[in-house]
């Protein structure tokens, strides 16, 4: 159960009202009066709480379950707990998050502008926006409606924040324009300068970063990320975008619409990501490529040449997953044979430094 | 020499004091009220210095220098330089870092709340603690005794902070339970919100992260470090984790007693660390992982798969280092060998972009 | 063209001043009064507007171009549009960089202390310089002439910062020397304790870190990056080194002179960068190792052993470049051919975790 410290529950509600909330077909259709309290994963449920099943591979963890509800497929139904109320979706992990919601929603942002925060007089703050201690907004800045900015962030000149965006504490926003409904977690930085220099042995030269970071609607921007404005042209990340923390967007870059970067992902300038592009984390997109709409780049791949859309790739530099698997089965294969004339295998004596200390 | 303006040495010490308090046996036994002035590496150590010898391919950085005091074990005794106050010990290198720690005390944390700092009145904070200019302190949050909470940053709401838990600046804490005698480097985001999304080409549906951050007593965590807090139940950092700047901790991770993690690693939600896993820097771990405890993964390493106790690790994915030095090595001698029917290797053509302008 | 509200125009200029000022030779001379507006890329240029060619491979590119302007070298002159003025330069890049600083110069710093800084006493703040709301300045700081020191940004007890360096909001300065000309983006923590401990399962012990960050003049540090002050001894940049967001430098590392490094790269400690090397993105480099004078690492390259000067290296561990390509082709190749007395190419059936939600 969530500390009552930190989160509220809204609680209870009546399965009838859960299921017509979230789309979902109640089965028994007569248990809509029944009560919940709570959600949670299946294997700590009770009888008052609504759990569900996704992968189908946990559906012994169903099975004994004391889950008094679960969401599901109606194929899994049958294998849901006794007298447990199955909520039937097709789209079971959606549906449940969409009861939890319900359960934990949001708090409501509790308008005013503390007495610490400083404000410009030229900028503009929407109605019903809330502006912490330290918060410093810059001249000709705008905080739409409803927003929330976090404790000691600073919002540069000139900045546009869209309605009912939350601004994290401590972050940084200078050279953009951020949409409505985003969620912008601590200490990130946007519309830093973006990396350009002509390289040069008597002293690099500067390019100046003429350009802005611009975000969409309903964009998640994760801790410490990093994105840089453009140089001449805009860095884009599209609407619902999702972006994990401590991920580094370069100049120039556009990240599609619904794209979604696991943490520590970092996207070399000019790169383009087409909509629904997955990075899961660690990945590296090298400068000037493209990548195709819903490809599916794996941990840690490093992605030097445009890929397809649709596409799944892996390794580094960045192939097809089944061709990455396939390598990696060749090379231990290979390893394991023995070599040469000699009929021995070599090996490298060298031990890696693996001294964490210095 | 330490820098007199960032560092106070309050020597100079005798040396039987010294033996006395980290433990060492003093060879020979009189020179108990020879003096020591200062600390410093083997090269640069004068008449007046303690050095210390761990790592034994320094041995003729031992024999060579003017250390007038030396940490070793003791069958390095004999190599010490002429002359030279001996400190016997098991351990030379923790009892050299017992002995600097007496040289160069943490400064004592000086009691007061400054006037720029921001305290909501149902926080509370302890006797002797420090709050520095621009600290922003949120409701029913509690500052332990004795802490130093560092010039900017943010404790939001219902946070506890333990006893003598030192904390940087510009730091955010929120959703989270730290212990006590932590050090919380500058820019360390801790409880911000778990990347849990339902993934929906409509729109993806946030997963409301209910858990929070508990940290033990004695963790280290380095400079703009984030650790998500857990989506129903709690991430997880145990007593005496060390960790370094730049690294991710995803929701619902654990991470055991005495782990210690490099710079810039990334662990992915889920997984569990038991207690003095060592990862060097930049591994990445996995989802739903469990490494065996005492494991060391290699620098760069990327763990998909369970890792048993003890085990040593490196490559992508991550397999034993051994065999890891294998198939590098069985790599490199295949791509050396002419290959196929004409009897001529193959090569790429395709330079790797490596513009890093852009 | 650059978004009004955040950059400012300082043009029109001549052609003749503008050739002059970045030592370009204007093709025809008698261009000198013909007066240009704007700066931008070929494809978006027009006749008001300057733009350039110097990788070859965009020749087609200039040849279309409504550009008025183009700086090219010497031998794509012919290549230009017709009626473009040409200024005619060996280094392109570099000149086209200068002439968008004469139209977009830095902003000069405007001279003020806002009320909602904090500045201890005995600070020393230099003539000229701008200090920002929310910034906190600790005794016996120093502050250069003409420095501006962003929002909510903390300068530690005791560091200097050279003449018009010019740092971002919500940085951490601390054990620091920093020079002169600098520019430091928003969230950079400098001077942090290193990652230094005699590892113990009774309990790590701290090795105190008791030297300094010393950087040198024109250095220019990215969002979030981390660097740590030295365990005895300095962690220290070069003059003219850039560097770039999320990039991690640990205790007693040297960056050389000119050095560029780009994100998310990390160097454990004392690691020895000579002058002029540039890492791509993503490199790892291991602890004492050297890496020579302009050494080239790839992107993602991870290097445990010392680098000779003006080598090209890629991959883990580290290896000429040349040889990693090789390499992969080799392994490409046998991957793809039937293995083992059966002829068939055995696979591995395990999909690798590809869940981005945990």
């Amino acid at each position: 159960m969530a500390d009552p410290r930190f989160f509220r529950n809204v609680g209870p509600f009546a399965a009838g009202a859960l299921a017509d909330a979230v789309g979902a077909v109640l089965d028994p259709p007569e248990a809509r009066d029944r009560v919940f309290k709570e959600t949670g994963p299946l294997s700590s449920a009770d009888a008052d709480t609504v759990s569900f099943l996704d992968n189908p591979k946990y559906v012994t963890a169903l099975t004994e379950s004391a889950a008094g509800g679960v969401v599901l497929r109606p194929e899994h139904a049958h294998r849901a707990p006794n007298g447990a109320v199955r909520f039937l979706s097709d789209l079971p992990y959606r549906s449940f998050a969409l009861i939890v919601q319900a359960f934990y929603p949001e708090p409501a942002v509790e308008p005013g502008v503390h007495p610490a925060a400083s404000i410009d007089p030229s900028a503009r703050i929407g109605d019903g926006a809330r502006l912490d201690a330290g918060v410093v907004i810059g001249p000709d800045a705008e905080i739409g409606e409803g927003c929330w900015i976090g404790a000691n962030t600073v919002v540069d000149r000139a900045v546009r924040v869209g309605p009912r965006t939350r601004v994290g504490p401590n972050v940084t926003l200078s050279f953009c324009l951020i949409g409505a409904d985003c969620r912008i977690l601590a200490g990130v930085r946007i519309g830093t300068r973006g990396f350009g220099f002509a390289m040069d042995q008597r002293g690099h030269i500067d390019l100046p970063q003429l350009g802005r970071v611009v975000v969409g609607d309903g964009v998640e921007i994760g801790a410490n990320t990093t994105i840089d404005r453009g140089m001449g042209g805009d860095t884009v990340v599209g609407d619902g975008a999702k972006i994990d923390n401590l991920v580094q967007i370069g100049h120039n870059v556009t990240v599609g619409r619904g794209s979604v970067l696991c943490a520590q992902t970092g996207i070399a300038g000019s790169a383009v990501l087409e909509d629904f592009v997955v990075a899961a984390g660690q990945v590296g997109i090298g400068p000037h490529t493209r990548i195709g709409r819903g490809a599916q780049l794996a941990a840690r791949s490093g992605v030097i040449r445009d890929i397809p859309a649709g596409a799944k790739v892996g390794g580094v530099p960045a192939i097809p997953l089944r061709e990455f698997h396939r390598q990696n089965t060749a090379l231990a294969r290979l390893a394991r044979r023995p070599a040469g004339p000699t009929g021995r295998a070599e090996d490298d004596d060298h031990e890696p430094d693996d001294k964490t200390d210095d």
